[in-house]
């Protein structure tokens, strides 16, 4: 009898790799400049504080055992103080839970808030990375659009009048991945009145809410109700590759987060979990160091703008990118961004596609530029290139 | 309206956080010698060695971005070319995928491998980090007792015969957690043949087969045949901190396996991973590492051994210690492990009951000791203590 092959789980069908990341790989050619990456600079992050940091935290041995499940103690302490002063009231630990970055905080949250076809609301365009956990955890999706001021309640609004009952709704409040736009202060404290109405919970994703360029970004929607998950990280701030995220929730859904994360991973690691501890305890350091980044990013993020709007004027809207990683730009001349790509490949610029993030509108017009890893000069190229391949197909 | 307060999900319905985790909350006294732990020995872990790689990773910015899913390819590197000598095969890269501990592993597999109300069969006793992730897959469970040479084929096949078609067998090869003993090499070509006439899926798990006393461990269970999926980790050589485990499976497996990771975490630390590789690339030094820690744990296993032998002679049978964390002692004389354990706590010396791995078997006379992380000495007054708890309760 020749040897059987035992099958994969059925649960796999229909699950595929993201477009983006796909892209991403064509886009490493040497040659080209993309703007298609959604990572920050390797060059700010601040290496030489985090060896310092490594070093202290390894002349104790106790950092190399297993941690807690909802993250170590002191690293707790710290995110709880912080997070008292941006949300104005005392957060205790308990509603502090430390994550292997913030998408595993979406992946647990999905087992711990949904029922298999309970209804998430997202934004369109959405982070994928969200939408691509909510749709594995069986969730029916509605898609409410981005407009200048972030989540257009109006339209969230008539599909609860419409009958819809999300269990969550799901918004990148500060400076949108991919979109670009914060959502406005009135729209925040609607959008917690409407939860509290409805019975749903908000995730509110915030990675790149201190990322903000002129002014700061505003009251995270958290602190309106209770109703609200609060999910960052210091990936953006620090480095992606400590791996520590966080959530501020209520106590009781921290607890079913820690029995899911004892069986996902048991615990994250001591090592970096202390890293990250030292360097946001030092409060004085850190305010330099993402002092810093702001100002790199945003002189990177406004060379980018003057570029776009100099090249093409009137033939795009583009988002004033004030804060984050991403501009996000609208082509009302018709310009279709999957038919540009291979052009703008040819011509030695990648961006992502508009419709890579579109869930139910049509953003068959629009792309999304990361402005982090390029200085103003390479940026300026960059759209030239995409100007010359926009210009010959439309010749 | 008062406001409402959005439920949490009914799939948490009877998760419940494990008996283990709750003994060793109560354990943590001072004026007790805990046997009930399962943490390898932090005095044995290589600070300096991982400070030394610590410092060399960050001289290379990229060491702090985002990685690849299946982890950092040196890594994966040097991981393909050890299991290849273990196996005796060539293992391509491809085969191998980097986790966050090998517990990240088995909850990956738990969603690639089984469809809702899949049959798993698990080892009784049971690793129960094992258990907890397929009950949550919803699989249903049945238990194949082990003996002394490991898990019962015999019974494997009984339950074949009479039909039972399992996706999935785990087995702990190696030093079991907890039963103490090492599945018997030609039991390993017989439940690899199984697997073939069949069609399941094993899940070799396998952080111990390292931590040989006398003589090396057997040749894993994925010398014969591809359908052996193969788990191992560094946190018992190096440091739990690290969270670093991986897996050896067919490429499918890998690339469902990676799809799974992205929503999961994304990715793993490249700073942690290139800490490993530095460790595991560093042959001699490993080598003599190891064998440190072989040394010192195997004293510690005869030593307890021999004084739970001298204590309670033809009342208990235990295993031999021949590698790992763990000796399970059986009582032949009655005893109730759950009945003595607060007479053995006002004692002051803690173990975790039998009846906490127990699926279908009764344990309760059974005992786990864990001999990791307390000296000869300490062991043997843990042993006298429990010796006098137990001759009061027989007063």
């Amino acid at each position: 009898m020749s040897p059987l092959t035992p099958p994969l789980s059925q649960r796999l069908d229909g699950l595929r790799s993201s477009a983006i990341r796909d892209l991403l790989k064509l886009t490493a050619r040497a040659d080209i400049i993309s703007l298609a990456g959604g990572l920050p600079d390797a060059e700010l992050m601040p290496r030489d504080r985090i060896a310092r940091a490594a070093d202290a935290a390894l002349t104790d041995r106790s950092r190399l055992q297993y941690t807690e499940s909802p993250g170590w103690g002191p690293l707790r302490e710290v995110l709880a103080a912080r997070e008292s002063t941006r949300l104005a009231r005392p957060v205790p630990i308990d509603e502090v839970f430390v994550t292997h970055g913030s998408q595993q905080a979406l992946s647990l949250l999905a087992e711990v808030l949904l029922d298999p076809g309970a209804l998430v609301v997202v934004e369109d365009p959405a982070y994928v990375g969200a939408l691509q956990v909510f749709r594995a955890a069986g969730a029916r999706i509605e898609a409410v659009p981005l407009d200048a001021d972030g989540m257009r309640l109006d339209v969230l609004r008539e599909l609860l009048a419409r009958g819809a009952r999300p269990a969550v709704v799901h918004t990148v409040s500060n400076f949108h991945n991919p979109g670009g736009v914060t959502l406005l202060p009135e729209r925040r404290r609607e959008l917690a009145e409407l939860a509290e109405t409805y019975g749903f919970w908000i995730i509110e994703d915030d990675p790149y809410g201190e990322l903000w360029f002129d002014r700061p970004s505003p009251e995270p929607v958290a602190t309106y109700s209770p109703n609200v998950i609060r999910l960052s990280s210091s990936s953006k701030i620090l480095a992606p590759a400590l791996r520590v995220g966080w959530m501020v929730a209520p106590t009781r859904v921290c607890r079913a987060v820690e029995l899911l994360k004892q069986g996902a991973d048991l615990c994250g690691s001591a090592l970096t979990q202390q890293i990250v501890t030292d360097l946001l305890a030092d409060a004085e350091w850190l305010a330099a160091h993402v002092d810093s980044v702001r100002t790199a990013y945003g002189s990177r993020a406004k060379a980018l703008v003057d570029a776009v709007r100099a090249r093409f004027g009137d033939a795009v809207v583009s988002t004033d990118a004030a804060g984050g990683m991403f501009v996000w730009v609208d082509f009302a001349d018709g310009t279709d961004t999957d038919a540009l790509l291979p052009a703008a490949l040819d011509a030695g610029v990648a961006y992502v596609p508009g419709s890579a993030f579109a869930v139910a509108t049509d953003y068959s017009h629009a792309m999304r530029l990361c402005f982090t890893t390029s200085d103003a000069e390479t940026l300026g190229r960059a759209i030239d290139r995409l100007a010359g391949a926009h210009a010959a197909g439309r010749g």
